[in-house]
């Protein structure tokens, strides 16, 4: 059966804007799918960059207007891989368009600019999906599995963690090219967005809402040179960001995000204990999980590594065979494979841009409290 | 050198006496020490039991009431082993009688408490100690020497975490015999003072005072049955306990506690992240520190597994040879030969009663925060 | 700089079908090549399946005669992903018809073969190359770079493993589709030419030529159903199969391989021990390496966990940030880069046919010593 | 009721005379036994050294011959802790006089010589034991349970090695206090009988007899500065030896031991690998076992890093609480124990004099077949 072609239009090339490629193109080799996306366009300021991404992942054509790539005709769905600040126009501007939104994470700068976002394409009924790539890690699907089986019983403690050390040096600056998460006029806020944004996002899709945190956020190097002016400027997003937090489920939970902590370079931890059992997962072994059953043996119990790479897995009897690991790119493939099921099958693919608008509200009280001093309720 | 004998009397035969009563008779055969202890007498209520520990362990003699044991005049040192109710008013007896004092931790159940036993202490000019044993683990004293030495730099993060899982039946009972540490009038608290005073002693030790934090704490099981009454009763106890804190030296930290975390035994962990480098520890692989320096050339870095059982590594030569590894006593025994090391030059040994109680300042703030949601200085 | 096509004809669509195809496909996207791969034709005998192959990686034409493949003129490379007994001719015959040659290890069922494969390709003077693909690991090129640069100072041992277990049943049949490796017809031997191939081809560009060896092979599961008799027969191949040798460098090594590994998926592991400092690796987690330098501080040696996700290590930088890790199939994409930018300066890539056929040098001497129970030198 | 005092006297004082006298301390603290080990005397060349030690661990009497000490009325049971050449004489000359016979490993230094112990022990008719005392590992004796249950089904294979890196130096002497190891007239052999004996026994006591090997030895330096002359001489010993062989059980095995791999102090591994499962321990982490089941559910199979500190862990409820890790020196205590309890039960503890022997009928294969080349049969 022939496969209904989808044409892409990718605004950004950094990056993201290279996974998401990557994962348009691949999608289909590994999956079984109804649609096939074809990158029909690419869209940037800088031109002769713009070209170059074009040329180097085979998209035929280039504009350097988002504006332009929106109103096309041939674009059947705009992926947003460009920095924080612009998602929202072109997102509203996209669904305006009718066009199906994907939009790398987060979704706005904070939650009432996201909802704007889900306003616009809930009202054009447009599908529309968030990249919080990391749902798609099979060893994180897997503990979702256990989790709806009632494996883990009752939960106590959940803990995420994301610690990064790539900007401790002083001699930093701050903004533009590949620094923009760095200023906080483009990215929203420090490690809050960046990070604990993904922490959030797999917590609200493993152990259900948060009802409620306290948190503390820092800013260890208070003035860098900007890229953009040339000066030394006051920086405006926080380096480090934690919270405590209960659950609606009852449980406790601690998080936090930094890019201070030496030897980790994008070590995502999360941990659950349940009343059976527990789960631990890292983003430096993606493929692995620990899993601890209490209700093995007495003297057999151990936490089991589990290497993630049978026919058993999800996701992993479309790769290779057991044994051999896929990698951090993998997930927006899948990403890709699920939503394009999705859309065959006329339904919502998660997390969609309500979905996302949760995870704001979430980082939208941490930043609340760390100015209060106060625990603060969780919106929405 | 004929070593000078000391005479000790032990109060408690629990857990905690059979790791004090070994530590005395191994110190010497392990470390060159000027004084030898002489296990003279230990003291319980039950005559029966407290005469078969007597017997196992080499006691020449039983008291069922401490206030004798304190009252001998043979007696050189007392060491408090017993439930931390009874702290306070051995210790004050025993510094009043004019003995030198060992302590278990915490020492008093708060810091008033505890402030009562340092001014008896430090009135009666008595050596004193608070056995904080993991002050003591080879791997924690280099981690120290390493902070010292400015290895790490700045200091950015401090975490620690200590996670049991021994409570989560609803059929414990609290109180008595073993089980007194989930009885609040005994204890004092549940987790805050059994299991966050030991990461907070060392973190004070390691990382300086701590400044103001906010806490959260739980308990899970809210009644139980009492081993004494024999009734069902609220439980008072705190089952996890969590803060976020903010260190004098401007780095941030996370504590948690918990005995409700399936398939943690009694999983100890600290980390701490500096300028330069980071180091991470744990109690079930009490032997081994992961250091991670990034000084090392850059394609080279990465977390090094130092496996503590080198002639060069703190205590290690008093033992066997390299790679073999000691275990959880040792600890107590190190603590031992330290204490009398000191004594016999006439200085104190850390931690003191007045350096043991800094952690009650910092558990009493917890415990406040806990209830009043708001940020709590620690005082001291 | 517009690239130059290279047309693919690929035999075979099996698993290394599958991860040869898309290393063709993904090359380009992540290096800077002169050479742009076309997936221009597959063949394979079964008409219906190979023609759903091509269709799902855009190969835009089908062969089912492999002779045909070879002789079409549109045709640049020959790539043989088919089983062990088809390499021998088809790579003559494809070196005789002036095409590039690419095999998938091992190269011939034996030396014998791989010989007269040799000499066709070197009196063709066609470029050429064998997939054995863990040469691309970047961990094992940057162990390699290590050795070259004498970190390791003299070699004293090397140790290789690659352990499986998916043939423990004795259920599972031999011969026929994904089971061809179970029949020595087709395979040559067991796990000597599969498993241990790997190891030794590694070995030998880390660690230069074995001199001698000695081996033992077993055969657990004595007799199988033959799927293409659909008779039980005798079984061929060895199960598993080790050896002790010495390097001409003077080392001593231990080489083992086997299907009877439980909870060993495919753990080809290697480790080197050399005077200054010793290096382990693994497939189950081939984005790490471990190393251990002698030189380090006294106190502060330890096994280093290196996570290979830094733009300094190599292949990195061509693909995300640090700390994503990267997957099995990577090693495949690196190869055919690397191949490509050989062929646009005109040399030779490693390994090359002749390359390989030291291999099966050792190999061979490994299944003699397994049956006159002496120690064989090494031809070649 | 009252304990049987047993009087010990010790010969040798060097680590292995410490770990001993440890042992005879602390077994009757933590085991509730019928004998009561006293140190009545220990017995060495050096008078003044003698005479520390025996201070030190609380001997009343020394002797500087060995022959008065067994001589004495007044000893029980004579435990040989000197170096290797010494075991036969002294331990015939000790049954020879009616003592119970502990011997440190390796029993001779080639089963001649042991053949004459063994002889000796069995026609006096006395208690005998050998200090292979990893036997008294908790993890390995949980091993044993295991594979006498049957968990693991039919056994595949069987890898065991010993690496250590403290004789890479070619500045390091032979010979002498401390050095003994190295002189093979002492010593006997070099890693062979020091290390792979260990490895050798737990083999044989888990897996059952060894029927064919095939080995190679290697002396790295071949010569080094004598203690005892001054001089240059040849090394006799061997620095490494490694084997194949297969058991009478049908499964396969590797051995391997030396003293030249950078990064391991004293690494004892061993896993075994059968139909239904597996399983790895280290010397390194002594608190733990690696266990795979291949009957758990297919998601949830991995290797279970078991703590084996808890009280249904062979001999753990004799010591702390769970997660509370015990060291090298606990598995002579737990000798002791076990001897102990055989004696005061009239039965034989394993391995006795003759149980050691085996081990040597292995290792003098290793010594013949690294000369001839071929396999040899292991007799006994």
């Amino acid at each position: 059966m022939a496969k209904k072609r989808l044409n892409v239009g990718m605004i950004g090339y950094g990056f993201m804007g290279r996974t998401h490629s990557n994962a348009f193109l691949q999608a289909g080799r590994f999956f079984d799918l109804a649609y096939q996306p074809a990158l029909t366009a690419v869209c940037a300021r800088n031109a002769a960059r713009v070209q170059a991404f074009a040329d180097n992942w085979g998209y035929p054509s280039v504009e350097t207007d988002w504006r332009r790539l929106v109103e096309r005709k041939d674009i059947d769905l705009v992926d947003i891989a460009s920095p924080n600040d612009t998602h929202a126009e072109i997102a509203i501007a996209a669904a305006g368009a009718g066009k199906i939104v994907m939009c790398e994470k987060p979704l706005g700068r904070n939650a009432a600019e996201s909802k704007r976002m889900v306003d616009a394409v809930e009202s054009a009924n447009v599908p529309n999906m968030v990249w919080y790539n990391y749902r798609r890690v099979p060893a994180i699907v897997l503990l979702k599995n256990l989790i709806e089986e009632g494996k883990l019983g009752r939960i106590f403690h959940y803990r995420a963690k994301f610690l990064q050390d790539w900007t401790i040096s002083r001699e930093l600056p701050q903004g533009g090219e590949g620094l923009w998460r760095l200023d906080s006029a483009v990215a929203g806020s420090g490690v809050t967005g960046d990070l604990l944004a993904h922490n959030i996002d797999t917590a609200l899709w493993l152990n259900g809402p948060i009802r409620e945190l306290t948190a503390m956020t820092e800013t260890f190097i208070k003035e860098r040179r900007h890229t953009l002016t040339g000066k030394v400027e006051h920086v405006g997003i926080d380096d480090a960001s934690a919270f405590l937090s209960r659950f609606e489920n009852g449980s406790l939970a601690m998080f936090e995000a930094t890019r201070y902590a030496r030897g980790h370079k994008a070590l995502y931890t999360l941990e659950i204990n349940g009343e059976h059992g527990s789960a631990m997962w890292d983003l430096h072994d993606l493929h692995r999980i620990q899993w601890f059953d209490h209700r093995d043996e007495g003297r057999l119990r151990g936490w089991r590594s589990i290497h993630i790479t049978d026919s058993d897995h999800p996701y992993m009897k479309r790769w290779w065979v057991p044994g051999l690991q896929i990698g951090f790119e993998h997930t927006f493939i899948h990403q890709v494979a699920d939503f394009l099921e999705a859309l065959a099958e006329g339904r919502p693919a998660a997390p969609t841009f309500r979905d996302a608008m949760a995870t704001e509200h979430v980082t939208d009280a941490v930043l609340k409290s760390a100015k209060s001093g106060s625990w603060e309720q969780v919106a929405g």
